[in-house]
């Protein structure tokens, strides 16, 4: 494992592996708390806010990856999500890593096109968060679930990453602030808000959700 | 107060209301209990059992009236449902009044046919539980939410009411055990599975995913 | 168990038993809803007032009799209890019956001298709660556990009554707004607060504490 | 905060500070994340074992401390601690750092005398607890709280520094694989079982109860 992980965490110098790096696999644990750190803050403000209404049928899940993440287990989020209680909302569980599918492919796809967009948070579809963030002048972007290909649709899990390759390539490569679709048959339309980290993302939402609601 | 429900709980003797009936208001507090008792025992047995593989996207929830119930208050449900956790389920809060939207006017709407059938469940849509349900014996019946009638869908939270409705004239009459439909622009196909009282829907949920299971 | 519970209910007329009510078990289940209803709004307000400084060592509980309650299953409580999180309190489920045995037993023993008096909470030990309570013109009184008779020490879980019955004489056969004993070897000093109902526990232990905070 | 960290980890070479080294930083955050995956294994464990009559009234905890923890906030323990519900434990909440101060403060006396001690949970006093560990084998000592100078028990949370202290030499230096205490007055009587690690504490605590039920 010692040399698998250093093999990993490998400096990158030109091709194959580059040197050995010990230092790689204390590097990813030392990511990982801090990455819960952030979750932990970002989950206690969320819990404090009035956005139950903007939680969709499926729920909200709140993720942030390590840097450098590379699967859904580099990937925290809450367990069982975020969910609307009466008026109010509730993290199910305390963040801990491997805990979302669709939100945290939607950041691994992202973080290939801009690695220091780690976080990201999904709404219930509302048209007007979608005119609020371009009021604040958001990079905005969608993709439509009809244009998937047939044989992307076959492979289990990969529609969201699609999904947001097209919404990145459609805003010119760059990571939107929002991304959202409409919904299939069977699908609930969503809205995902990406940031840098939870704080930033749930800074966002916050922002979206008062310029919505002006 | 004791006045206005002593005339709703008055007995049905012809027409106006019925003679006045002190006890009314007792009933039915002394039936919110034993509706609450009969959830918290449910409750338990559906977290030891193996079924976050049947939980939808939009999670479930597990549901049960009190006698002679005729609105969403009278509706015992789990508030933030319950949620799947990795590979297990778990109640987001204790059971209480008022909690539930969907599932709760499901059952309301089948209490108008059958007043026995007081609870019900909400299971992710998977033909095999649809097969395995006919294997049972069971009344299965279900909807199609691209034939409801315009004039409905533009009423907010008629198209369960609406749904289980055709559900059950489609049976006969009868309050199938299990009804289902498969979806709709946006909107996450459903099995929901009905019964007497909670203790009984979880028993039904248990025998129908073990025949899917053989 | 019809006739048992109608004759337990029977009215008290005379010596024997009263005449049979069916009613009898009703009312007990609607009191158990009452009480249960109760619960949870006191539950409620008690997390969102500042008193983690005021929780035990051996944390605090909430209860509340139902009604003629003669056993610890006629009391409802915290189970696990009400406890410290960091600067917070918090309730570790919803409230149920038969989850406290002291504090349940305190209430219970008050309910023989003043049937009315069905809820207490119990508080860490702090002189300036007992100086609050003065001032607020409280029925202040205690018990001193070194004064319990080596016959009662030798069976299980008949100190707290005893004591409250010290207590109680002691205040002239009124139960007390306050009870306190200084702990023993042992055992951790406590106050118990009693009240009619727990909205009036909680709204009690809001006016001890702000009083005491002055 | 940089240069403060580096100080504080550099290498002990002599006297005064060691070298700068920048990578103690990155040692303790991944320190911190593994001490809270051993502490989340562990109380999974610790929920499914039958160990309820064993919680203290004051509730029990379960802690870890980093590698070179020396204060509280370097050591993490369940938030609203470990409680017993009905007949079961349940942890209030996830393990965090800063949350235990009297088992927390164990530990960073423990690892005065012994680094690699880096775990503890108390149990409620029971002499078949203590008989049992002396069965297996285990060094056990004790402190008694009323030989505490006077001048400690003047001082917050000095006490349990002491006693750990005293217990350790009572036992040669070593520290003890159990430590007891027998009260004082308002004080609970209690155990307290090390490990090298939260697993290994869990681990021990069961086979003293096994060892205890033969």
């Amino acid at each position: 494992r010692f040399v698998e992980d250093a093999i990993r965490y490998g400096f990158p110098v030109g091709g194959g592996h580059g040197p050995i790096n010990p230092v790689g696999r204390l590097i990813e644990e030392a990511e990982r708390f801090k990455v819960l750190e952030s979750m932990r803050r970002a989950v206690e403000i969320l819990e404090s806010m009035d956005i139950s209404k903007y939680i969709p049928e499926s729920q909200s899940n709140l993720v942030m990856a390590i840097d450098g993440a590379d699967s859904l287990s580099d990937v925290a989020a809450i367990p069982g999500r975020i969910v609307r209680i009466y008026d109010g909302v509730k993290a199910s569980e305390a963040p801990w890593f491997g805990a979302s599918r669709h939100v945290a492919n939607a950041v691994l796809t992202a973080m290939k096109f801009d690695p220091r967009v780690r976080s990201a948070m999904n709404l219930r579809y509302d048209e007007r968060l979608i005119e609020a963030a371009k009021r604040l002048g958001w990079v905005v972007s969608f993709y439509d679930r009809r244009e998937e290909p047939e044989e992307i649709k076959r492979l289990e899990g990969r529609t969201v990453p699609w999904g947001i390759e097209v919404a990145v390539k459609r805003a010119g490569g760059r990571v939107p602030d929002l991304v959202y679709h409409l919904g299939d048959w069977g699908k609930e339309p969503m809205i995902l808000v990406f940031g840098r980290d939870s704080m930033d993302v749930v800074e966002k939402v916050r922002r979206l959700i008062a310029e919505a609601s002006r």
